[in-house]
């Protein structure tokens, strides 16, 4: 069993990223601009935000947060997004969701650039990834893709197992599987006997969102997996069944801890897998700072 | 074993859309156009599109067919695709496809109004897709859904094997089975042991073009068979093997038949299926001039 280092993968990535824009700004002059939309007060969106434009400043992206009010209206919030829209320095606009309950977010979304959709999260950049035409692709699928780039992990002919059907994690990366020559199969809340599907599956991917859901007892021997799921766990016992000692010690400071959808009695039966934290959560941010490069390197190749 | 008739289904469409079009001639004055472009000689195109052209006739859409020689440049098609795209009496544009070599069918299809994209063939009709929000659907896999709701027919919980991952049929019903609950498996040329995923599905989509190819031991008891394969056959041995008597005496007259990729064989552990011809067939077109009839009441609605 061989670990999946999140962390050093997207190590890599930052530094090529940052070798990239180096170049670039030589050639043109610029640097990817990435403007981030907040509304309101969600504390959790905050330290997202933060550390999103913290990621941006330290690659050299030009990084704006835009922060309003909750009370600001539907019709400005969208009057902003169309100013990000037409201002040439920016090359990704991503709303910071979830947005205040009052907001139509599909409306809100609809109204970002499909060329700035950092997020890939508009309809026609998430059918170009059906139509295997993409060059940007949700930034949790994608740092799941450069791990097995990174890892040399070819999955051709695999039988893949994705759990989750959102439009987010488990619809786009579904696609990218297939496109990878795959045989994946989506399992969802409504999948019957989900384990059966898990014990044939040489590929698991789960975003499930319950600690340590997937027992040893479900994965195949030399299986690959890998876990999107960010559970927050504070219950001791819950802690001591589902962390490492150093998670442990953690806990011990800070009152909670952070697990996966798969138990870690079952990484002993597999040939890699993502740890959490460690795996999947560090790629996504630094996926996002990919894509604005992506944005930008588009951008440049059309005005030439 | 019950034979699912997609004629019968297609006819019950065809009245229900030639009701709702006099409803909404007398509410708007209007009618639904409909505008196929074809270039060059390929008779099996002409043979289709005159059949679309004739079945938009009887149903009282307005339908339009621009015939370009092959000598057509892409500027000139393209300038008639965008003047169909303005046109506020075509609520659809079809490209009929295969376009001859010396086109790039891409960015032909790419200058048709997403609004107006009737195949349901671009990006963002087709994320509308993923993201469960669509109200336009490629016509094949839409003819098949229609059949399901015809004769009840729920895939909630249903483990389905689509086979085939094109964009105009294998991926968009996996992505619409999976939003129907079915727990989804794509299969492609790549995958490993199809057989094994074969016997173990409810519900068996095949899109994969080979005469009788599913035998009956890579069927589950009581499955249902989807067969959107329409395979031409020639020589006497294949039609005895494959055809009833319908079909061979057909063949006798005309000297070729047509079958499915499903071997007449497996029908009968079926519980449901579609025979070839006059199962999935059938509804492709009439899904064509219910897709006409879907986008122009998307269209009288933005326009109250």
């Amino acid at each position: 069993m061989t670990i999946l280092d999140g962390k050093k993968v997207s190590s890599e990535i930052k530094l090529q990223v940052i070798k990239e824009i180096k170049v670039l700004k030589k050639k043109t002059g610029k640097v990817p601009g990435l403007s981030v939309v907040i509304v309101g007060e969600n504390k959790a969106s905050k330290v997202y935000v933060k550390s999103k434009d913290k990621m941006a400043s330290e690659l050299g992206i030009k990084s704006n947060v835009i922060e309003f009010d909750e009370n600001i209206s539907s019709v400005e919030l969208i009057k902003k997004i169309k100013e990000l829209n037409e201002d040439g320095e920016v090359n990704g606009v991503l709303v910071q969701l979830p947005l205040p309950k009052k907001f139509n977010t599909w409306e809100v979304l609809t109204n970002i650039n499909p060329d700035k959709d950092v997020d890939c999260f508009l309809p026609t950049n998430l059918g170009m990834i059906l139509l295997n035409r993409a060059n940007i692709f949700p930034c949790t699928p994608a740092g799941i893709l450069k791990i097995f780039d990174y890892y040399n992990i070819n999955v051709s002919g695999m039988n893949a197992c994705v759990i989750g059907r959102s439009f987010i994690v488990g619809k786009p990366i579904a696609a990218m599987l297939t496109n990878r020559n795959a045989t994946v199969t989506i399992c969802h809340s409504k999948t019957k006997n989900l384990a059966d599907h898990l014990k044939r599956a040489d590929l698991i991917v789960s975003a499930i969102g319950k600690p340590g859901f997937i027992s040893e007892d479900m994965v195949k021997q030399g299986s690959v997996l890998i876990d999107v799921g960010i559970n927050y766990i504070i219950k001791k016992d819950d802690v001591y069944e589902h962390c490492d000692e150093l998670q442990i010690k953690k806990f011990e400071r800070k009152g909670y801890a952070i697990t996966g959808d798969i138990h870690k009695n079952a990484y002993k039966k597999s040939l890699y897998y993502t740890p959490v934290p460690g795996g999947v959560g560090p790629m996504t941010v630094t996926m996002l700072m990919y894509n604005t490069l992506q944005l930008f390197k588009k951008k440049q190749d059309l005005l030439k």
